[in-house]
């Protein structure tokens, strides 16, 4: 018998687990071989936000893109090595289901398209990875649960908050209990949003406005700092419809949610400040993120009555949030288990955001 | 003619004036003389904080105290070098109009104790200044202005935040439009109270819980940073009627105000995890402070997005916001003009309380 090292170990392990399974599902992977993903939809946050990620993935590769420009489809494929047969259209977009190297399909798209590429996805056989919001719709979101259920496919939303190691260190004090009861919790999360032509800005392609873009952002942060699913809302909308940036959807939105054990969050959404901040306040102390939930840079103080102690997160599950995302979808596929944020927790958002909206429209407080 | 110098020249000026009112009211005050304050109430606010203030003042000094406990009046009446005609307790109050030395009532009692002695104090000849909240009710407010105007005396309340540099240049700050358009201003003010025999939380005395108490410096500071009125507001009031403390009067109590312009404000008042903060963002920066509202220590910082520069206030009108609050209120005696913070400013609050109180009971939105 030869001496394994550890990974030829795993690896032979892997081969075995295979040969077990022979005959069986396509998706039955080695452990060791990484999963490919497609990219749809080539904007900003899929080529330089997550496209750059994949090297800092174990288990993840971009393997193809998909992309209305034929010219930027064939650059990026050329800059990450891809092969041709890794370069879509929205034209040939389901013929994606002939290609064994795409695993899992990840819809970057305008909001308003994530449901109809979600299910596409699905019915060609694809796991899918679908940036927030889940849809612009709880309609929307349903079907796309129910096409992925139909498939067999497992359906995650690109929550990357879940795999950054401040707002899990967070996530952790507060569940401790190093804060005494928790009490109140608020976050605001905006920018300046300044040009009137991005696809953000028009309610056919986004749904909504800030909210829909970085106020969801505070509406998780709310739900996983406390723990609690909310059971009454507030909104209260302030948009000047004259500026040209927001004839078509709000530029702050104030929210305010009503948790089971007394907790109240209080969140402010806006495109007209910058914000990224989050605090969680308990009888016995605080948990402070600013910024919180940024792509790099959060940071997290706790203290009695002040930003007292900053606290260094230990590292979190990928080397960054993007990968920890990228990677825990291939893991949850290997494991066949249900990632962390499913279609049902995209589905829990879009939900509470139709509230916020229809809060906001009506001017009163709505019971959940 | 002899040489004087400025101290003596000012003096003999006072003289002349005082000279030319021969056998005018008794008001008439010599520019130098300092005014004297009858202390009503030696709880922890009189004790502790205003009665050390005096030695700060220019134009104030303490001259008398009025307590239903005679051993500790007599004690702090020693301690402060005060004659024996300054001792009263609640039974003799009104004899004060036969002591020339008072010239002002600063009514430190329960705030429901606040309007009748607000109204003798002017039925005695005196100028008052009456602690925050001004009443526990806007009725009463209207009758200490009424009763103060009919005395032709000055009514001012104790709101110090006016007088206190870090705050005072936040706001000089964003009215000079160093932060642009102003969009949002959010603050928190609470404590964790713990004593449930505090007469604060007696709802006869107190008139209701944390933002009769500590909320009402973040209404104050939405008011005076946004420089506008609220048009309509919401509020919601989360206690736990199980806790001891909180059997009579409001924990926590998230307001929201809408102001003309657009801006909206969210503030939290609590009496259940310690927070003094606030921040006003505009779409061209923001002024945070942090603590914001404290007796010391008030901390200002602003950016672009996030605590970029600290910001270190040009000194306040007196050497502490006390000394500036007290001395202020002597200035309006002796120039005949309304302070800054006079009994209408107590009651645009107390309506606003009321209106906060309602919302919360209701569960609704209010038009203003």
């Amino acid at each position: 018998m030869t001496t394994m090292n550890r990974r030829q170990s795993i690896a032979a392990a892997g081969g075995l687990a295979v040969a077990s399974l022979a005959g069986g599902a396509a998706t039955a992977q080695t452990p060791d071989r990484k999963m490919g993903y497609a990219i749809v939809g080539l904007g900003y946050y899929a080529v330089n936000v997550i496209m750059p990620q994949f090297k800092n993935c174990q288990h993840s590769k971009l393997v193809a893109v998909v992309s209305g420009d034929p010219e930027k489809a064939k650059r990026l494929a050329a800059e990450y090595g891809l092969p041709k047969r890794g370069i879509y259209s929205y034209d040939n977009y389901d013929s994606i289901k002939n290609n064994p190297d795409v695993d899992i399909v990840y819809v970057c798209l305008p909001n308003s398209m994530h449901a109809e590429y979600t299910i596409r996805a699905a019915k060609a056989g694809k796991h899918v990875m679908c940036e927030k919001p889940m849809a612009i719709s709880s309609a929307e979101c349903e079907a796309m649960i129910a096409a992925c259920k139909q498939a067999g496919k497992k359906l995650m939303i690109g929550y990357r908050s879940h795999f950054e190691a401040t707002n899990l260190e967070a996530r952790r004090l507060a569940n401790s209990g190093a804060i005494g009861k928790r009490r109140y919790f608020r976050s605001e999360h905006g920018f300046v949003q300044r040009d009137p032509s991005k696809w953000r800005l028009k309610k056919a392609l986004s749904g909504g406005g800030s909210m829909m873009d970085i106020g969801i952002y505070a509406l998780q942060a709310a739900r996983y700092m406390t723990g609690e699913e909310p059971i009454a809302l507030y909104a209260h909308e302030q948009t000047d419809k004259n500026d040209p940036r927001f004839t078509e959807v709000e530029d702050m939105i104030e929210f305010e949610l009503e948790f089971p054990s007394g907790v109240i969050a209080s969140c402010m959404s806006m495109y007209s400040a910058n914000q990224n901040h989050y605090i969680l306040m308990g009888d016995q102390g605080r948990i402070e993120l600013e910024p919180a939930t940024r792509y790099t840079g959060n940071r997290m103080w706790t203290g009695k009555d002040g930003r007292e102690t900053e606290v260094t997160s230990p590292p979190g599950p990928g080397s960054t949030q993007f990968a920890g995302q990228l990677d825990h979808l291939v893991q949850c596929i290997r494991e066949n288990r249900e990632p962390i944020v499913g279609g049902e927790e995209g589905l829990r958002d879009m939900r509470l955001i139709e509230a916020i909206y229809r809060s906001a429209r009506e001017q009163k407080r709505i019971t959940l």
